[in-house]
Formats: structure tokens, C-alpha cells, sequence
């Protein structure tokens, strides 16, 4: 059959259309898949973001990459004062938005399909974008970031992991130099792909580097090291007033990208430990619980390590005041299943319960204190007789309302009781014999009293099968899922 | 010309892909147009997002709305915490990024081509969301948003000034009630287009009335209000300290959204003013002035309208004491430049100047101190000698460093002169017959002492012309545009 010129014509607009829905519709989870054809442009655009407004080298970084030439993009929340002279051709994304003006899209002002984030003070090595974007693409799943090193100190590769139940991040060196790493340390351009880029939450937080680690880690994203180096630029050295600035800015900035990550705790390299939020001084870093079940928990999280850190500490400090005042007391409920099952606070637990013979309360000076009017001690813990009921409290400090309760119980005949009841399952009268004797057990650092027979104690109060099934405080509200992995104990804080 | 059907097809083909490519290309400035294509549903999103997380009726308006049935988006910086029970279909968005989850964007939100901005508490009114739809379409250019209140009490409607230039947001009444307002008073639902919504940098700020309206007057769009009514919902009376709360974070977000759009005063119909930044305790609201050029004069504004109070506080108390003091003083350079033009601190001046003879230095015994250390006086003002040469500072507080400067002079033979020269065209010697007598001039809120001759006294200083063509301090950094508008004085702080 003889195919006619217009039905040909025909055919191909309709192919055409057929290509054009197909490229439309390739990538169904992202958004808007259209808005990605100004991306399409093959080539890197420089991004600069990490630099300061005083002693930087904005404007040198800036003419040594738009020279290469390639696009480059400053980026910064206002405009750097005083003002930097930028080359003609390098353009400004202000990231606060002005009321006035259109919002700032950081996706209208990238045009192709690699961005590389350069740190301030480097210098272009002509071709050298070209091959880091080549061993990303070439590196297929392996590989989602490229990182080459600026200057002549080499990157070190480290592992990283990232527990957002936990609130952790745990960077590590790895003994065999790795084909890829979680991420890098010492001062590295990092290129992706700009489809990767926009796709992260946190594109532009500072500092970049870990900002981009740690996300690209969530995401299960690994890092290339290219062994070529980018020149750094020979510069001034910094004025000790500059440094000290920029060294303050630095901790709140790194400060401020941890409580937007949701990280309360970097474990570094070499062991040692960063906290974020969750002091002596500050709130409790949790509100008010809900019907058992912290806004942390219906998050998927657990309580912040810096809280169980701070409940540990509380914890050991009253089992010390007691033990010293010789009042009796046992670990209760959800504590003790924690001491039973891992030596430890539960992860997900938010406060200690320790029960004590009533009679016992006027021997320690604190809790004597305590039932007239809320008493600070040395320490600063904050000990006082809860409004809610015959019992007491002991606060990590005044102003964080971390807490041990301590339930007095006395013996009515052979069975020990109370006067206040929450009307919480496990909050039952129970006999005395699980007390005589009390027996130790190690728990949250210290070696703490606990009934004998705890398995017995706690089938009691939970139900059987307490101890090997896991489960949420209120498993209406929120159930563990995979119980197995509830079992096993965190990462000790200390 | 008979037409065969393989050609009829392919002109189809054609003429559909002219029209997709037209109405791609339809809006040229907005950011890549084909992402439009979800919106393009006719119907209208009901999006509530001024709610609390305590003893709000979010899940009742929700209900209410949700049945009509229209699409409801309810958008949070978190889910709300205790959980609130959403109706099926009812979506959530969250605004704080899950470090682990793709970016929230609410253009994804959203497939309708209008937005309702709903009040907690609200009520669906069948079909009248549709009339408020047909009413903006029907405006045309005469209206952007509509408003219609939310119960029995009407809204009211407020003219609204917002003068970037000044930080200011002017609210005031109407007299004969208008076809157009710039903003209403009095709980509302508010529809505009998804498209203009979209188009503002703080398209979900909270309050979001006020946001809107803000965000409105800046582009010239006008409100068209209902006079039909949504019901309010029958609720429980909110409890004091739940008010209390309520009314706590109603101010921190007024704070926090005035700070956002770069408004430092509102002034209400009621003619009462608010004020947000720069106080006694705060630091000064802007840093150190390089090239006497200030940052915020390159963003295009002029001194924030509490700086300029503060300074007018500062030169009232300092003519105040120097003239109790008997220390001849006169207004210097600039100060005395906004007295004759405006009697007034000119409108982008960051500082006011006085000279003073430098043989009454010792009568003032604030000064006399201040040459040896720094000295807080009795209403917090900090007097000081500056470190950069032989001159003095009088700073609104010992925080917030906005400051009057005192430039001592003495006579040599016939002219005036000091030691301290700081290079500017206007820091020249000048005949002691200027000050041979002074006179008094209105300035900053009280009469102050002046240089006869005042225009003779200025062209010597800032060359001809200078009253009458105003510019700012640098031209070579920020040149003044439209200088007729310079002139005028600045509406009053007080």
C-alpha cells in the first residue's frame, strides 16, 4: 500500500503528541513533570551559598567559575551587605522573600540538569565539572552525589547514618578507602543532578555540605569522590574578629539546620558528641502528653535521646537521694519493663515511675520538703507533690519538666495499695511479697531496686507476654510496628 | 476544493497543538505555565489554616465544608497535636518539611482554580461559595479577592496604605461605604484565584487576613465583599487560660508576620499605632553603615519609622541637656539640611548631628564624664566619646546604638574649626559669624538651635542647590530616584 504524503504528516503529528504524553507522563510520582523541560539544558550551574557577609570571597569564586564559562547562582537570604560586585552574568536568588515581589523559586532560576555547590573560596578547574558530572552519570545507582575536593588537603570519606527515630545522626571512618561514602569532611564541591536537588526539603539549609549529607543519607543516596581538585584561592588571612564571627555563626546556623532536620544528637567521627536542644535551661522539648502517646510518637519518633539522656540523669540522682535517706523504693511499671527488658528507660518511655512505702516519704528531706511547696535541691532538680494526687515529683530542673513520679504505696494487710489511681491498666494493687525482698537490677547507668519476681510483677500489672511484646503505651492511638526492632536498646547517650 | 478526512484530521492535529502551544505560552511571566494545568478544575478549595491546637473547631468547619461537598486543605506547620479527626477526603498539609519527605507544596495542593481562606469556627452556606466565585469573575479588574463575613455581625471595610518605603501598613475607615475595600475588619471568608494566591511570596502567613491584605494593597488588588453570611458555628465559651494562650500566640504571629513583610509600624483605623522592632532593650535595628550608604536604603527603603522616633527621643533629651547646661550647640550637616528643608530628621538619615563649642564641653557634666569612660544617664541614654577621633555620642540606649553625634568646635581667628575630619564634602570649616547669634529652627519635635543663614551656612557645607535637591548620602553607591517625592516630610511617629 502506498502511504500518501499527508497521511504520513498525520502519523508523525500524532507520534509526536504520543512522545510528548510519554516524556509528560515518564516520572509519575514527581510533580508537574512539564515544569522540568527549562531543566533539560545539559551543563552544571554553579551554586554559592556558603559564604559570609564580611571577609568572603564571594566575588572571586563568582568570576573564577562564570569565566569557565558556566551559569552561576549566588544564593542568600538577603542581599550581601555591603554589597559584593558580582561579574555580569551571575545572578542573585534572595531567598527571603520580598512582599512586594513574586516568590523566589530556586527551580525557575536553574536551567540545567547538574548543579554544583561550591564553597566559598574555590577556584575553577576548567573541565573538571564536566568530569564530575560524567562519573555521575556513568556511576548510575551507585552514586547520586559527586564530590571533588577544594585545595590541596584530601577529602576524608566517612560513613553516615541517620536515625530520625532517634533523632541521630552517626558519622564514622571507614578503615578500607570505600568506593562511595555517606559523606565527606574537609572543604569539597559537591555536584547532583538538579531534579535531585529539588527534590530534597532542606535544598539550600546551611551549612551545605551536611545539609545535603544528611539528607542524601535518609534517601539512601551515595557519594562519589573524584581524586582532581579544584584550586583554592590564595586569601588574606582572616582577621581574628572575623573569625570569631564567622565561628559563632557557624555553631547557630548548624544549630538551626539540626532542629529543621529534626537531629537532636551527631555522633562525630572520632567518638565524640554534639547535642541540640533539651538542657537544664531549656523547656522540656516535648508539650503536654496526650492520652499516653507524645506528638513524637505519632511522628514515627522516638523520645529525643537528649530527654532519656536527661531522664537518666534524674533517674540516678533520686535513686541516690533515696538510697542515702533509706527509704524504700522499686522500680514501677513501664520502668521496670524497661530495666527487664534492656537495662534501660523504654526509648519511646517519657518519664520514670518508681514506687515507695509511704511511710517511707518523711525520712528524705526533699520529699519531706516537698509536700508543703515545690522545693529546688543542690543539684537543681525540682521536687515537688504533684497537684494531681498523693504523689510526688521529681523535675530535671524548673524550667525542663523532665521527671521521675514516685508513687507511695502502704500495706493493707499483705497486699500494697495506694490512694491515687490514673486508671492506667498497669496501676493495680499488687502483693507485698514482690518487695520482700527488693532485688537489684541494672538500670539507666545505675544498679536500681526492683520487686522479686519481676516477670510475675509484670504480668500482673500488663498482661502476659509483657516483656517479649513490645507495644506503645496506648496501642489505640498508635501500635509499634515491627515488633522486633522495639526490643533492641538505643544507642546509650552516656 | 474537495477536503479528504486524512486531511481534515491532520489540520486538527495541527490547530490542537497551536492551542496547547498558545495556551502555554499565554502567561509569559509567570513561571513555567504548563504546571497550570492542575488547576484548571473549576470549583473553589476551602483551605483552613488560622486555627489553634487547643479548643479549635477544626474538625467541625472541616465537616461542615467537606460536605458540600467542595475539596478542603488544612494546612499546619505540623500535624495538629492532641490529633484532630478529620473527615475522610479532608487533606493535610504539612509546611514544616519532613527532612526525609519531598518538599511540601501546596500548588500540588491544590487542583481548583479558586481558594477560600476559612476561619476557624465557620459554617458552609450552600452555593454561596460559587456566588462569591461568579462575583470576582464578574469584577474583572475591579476586585482580586472576595470577602464575606462569618455570622450575624458585618464585616467592615478599611481603606489600607501599605508604604514599603516607610515600613508602614496604614489602616483607616471609609466614610460613605465603597464598591471596594483594601481590607475588612471582623472574621471573613476570603476567596481569590489559586493563580494570585500562588503568585504571593507568604501565601499562607498567619494571621492569614492580614497577611492577604497586605500582600493586596502592595499590588493594587481590591476586596469586593458579600453581603450574605457563612453562620458561625454554636461553640463552647473558650476557657481564660485557653484565651490567654490564644491571645499569646496571636501577638508572636502578628510579630512574626509584620518582621516577614518588613512592617515596623501599623497604624489602625482607630488612628492607635503598633510598633514591631527597634526598642529601648532591642539592638539597633539595622548594622554598621558602610559607605554611608545603609542597607536598607540599597533595598530601596528609608530609616524604619522607629528609628526615627528613637533618634527624635535622643535629640530632644540632648538639646534638652545642652541647653541646661548652657553648652552653645547648633544643628550640623545633615540634621540641619532636614530642619530647613522638613524641620524634620530627614526621612532616609540614620544619625543626627550637632556641633557644639569646645570650650562648653565641661559645662555639660554628662559630657565632662563621657571623656573619660562611657555613662548611662538617669533616662538610659549612653553618652560616650567615639573611639574614631575627638567627638562625641550620645546613643538612644546602651543596646540600641542609634545615635546623635556632638562635633566640638573651636574659633581660630574668625572661623571654626576641630581637630576630627572625617573626609565628607560637608565636614569643612565654616565662618563663626553663622553662629553669631544662632537662631531657633523647629527640628525633630522641638525648637533646636540653628546657624543664622541657614541656606548660606548648608551651600557652603553640601554646595548650591542642596535644600531644594535632595539626595541621599552616597549618589555614587544609591542614587535618590524621582527627587520631588524626597521632599515630603515622612507621616509623624508621634
Amino acid at each position: 500500500m502506498r502511504v500518501r504524503p499527508c497521511q504520513a504528516a498525520l502519523v508523525s503529528a500524532i507520534a509526536l503528541n504520543l512522545l510528548l504524553l510519554f516524556c509528560a507522563w515518564r516520572n509519575p510520582g514527581a510533580p508537574a513533570p512539564l515544569c522540568r523541560s527549562p531543566r533539560a539544558v545539559p551543563g552544571v550551574t554553579v551554586i554559592l551559598r556558603d559564604f559570609e557577609d564580611f571577609e568572603s570571597d564571594l566575588a572571586g569564586t563568582a568570576r573564577s567559575f562564570a569565566a569557565l564559562p558556566v551559569p552561576v547562582l549566588v544564593v542568600a537570604e538577603t542581599p550581601p551587605y555591603p554589597p559584593v560586585p558580582l561579574p555580569a552574568g551571575v545572578a542573585l536568588l534572595r531567598l527571603h522573600p520580598d512582599a512586594a515581589e513574586p516568590p523566589p523559586r530556586l527551580e525557575m532560576n536553574i536551567h540545567t540538569r547538574h548543579v554544583a555547590l561550591v564553597p566559598d573560596g574555590a577556584r575553577a578547574a576548567p573541565g573538571l565539572l564536566e568530569r564530575m558530572r560524567n562519573a555521575l552519570e556513568a556511576a548510575g545507582d551507585a552514586a547520586r552525589l559527586v564530590a571533588a575536593p577544594v585545595g590541596s588537603k584530601p577529602v576524608r570519606c566517612l560513613e553516615l547514618h541517620v536515625e530520625p527515630r532517634e533523632w541521630t545522626a552517626r558519622f564514622s571512618s571507614l578503615a578500607a578507602p570505600p568506593r562511595t561514602c555517606g559523606a565527606v569532611e574537609g572543604a569539597a564541591v559537591l555536584l547532583l543532578r538538579t531534579r535531585d536537588l529539588l527534590a530534597l526539603p532542606f535544598p539550600l539549609a546551611r551549612p551545605v555540605p551536611t545539609a545535603l549529607f544528611i539528607q542524601a543519607a535518609l534517601r539512601r543516596w551515595r557519594l562519589l569522590v573524584m581524586p582532581a581538585a579544584f584550586p583554592a584561592a590564595r586569601r588574606a588571612p582572616v582577621s581574628p574578629h572575623g573569625r570569631w564571627k564567622a565561628e559563632n555563626l557557624a555553631v547557630n546556623r548548624r544549630r538551626r539546620l539540626m532542629r529543621d532536620l529534626g537531629i537532636k544528637r551527631e555522633v562525630l567521627a572520632d567518638g565524640s558528641e554534639r547535642w541540640y536542644g533539651c538542657g537544664k535551661e531549656t523547656a522540656r522539648c516535648f508539650g503536654t502528653v496526650h492520652a499516653q502517646t507524645p506528638q513524637y510518637l505519632l511522628a514515627g519518633r522516638w523520645t529525643p535521646p537528649c530527654c532519656l539522656r536527661a531522664l537518666r540523669e534524674t533517674t540516678r540522682h533520686v535513686v541516690a537521694a533515696l538510697e542515702a535517706a533509706g527509704v524504700r523504693y522499686w522500680l514501677e511499671g513501664g520502668s521496670l519493663l524497661g530495666a527487664v527488658r534492656l537495662g534501660d528507660i523504654i526509648p519511646w518511655d517519657y518519664d520514670v515511675d518508681l514506687g515507695i512505702y509511704r511511710e517511707d516519704v518523711g525520712k528524705c528531706r526533699w520529699l519531706a520538703a516537698a509536700a508543703t511547696a515545690p522545693v529546688e535541691d543542690a543539684e537543681g532538680f525540682l521536687w515537688e507533690k504533684a497537684t494531681e494526687g498523693d504523689f510526688y515529683r521529681v523535675h530535671y530542673s524548673r524550667s525542663n519538666r523532665l521527671h521521675v513520679d514516685l508513687w507511695p504505696f502502704y500495706a493493707r494487710g499483705a497486699v500494697m495499695t495506694k490512694d491515687t489511681w490514673l486508671g492506667h491498666p498497669q496501676d493495680v494493687e499488687f502483693p507485698e511479697r514482690f518487695l520482700v525482698p527488693r532485688v537489684p537490677v541494672p538500670f539507666a547507668g545505675v544498679t536500681a531496686m526492683a520487686p522479686n519476681n519481676a516477670r510475675a510483677f509484670l504480668e500482673l500489672k500488663f498482661g502476659a507476654g509483657a516483656i517479649e511484646k513490645p507495644e506503645y503505651p496506648n496501642p489505640a492511638v498508635k501500635r509499634l510496628e515491627g515488633a522486633a526492632e522495639g526490643v533492641s536498646p538505643p544507642p546509650r547517650g552516656q
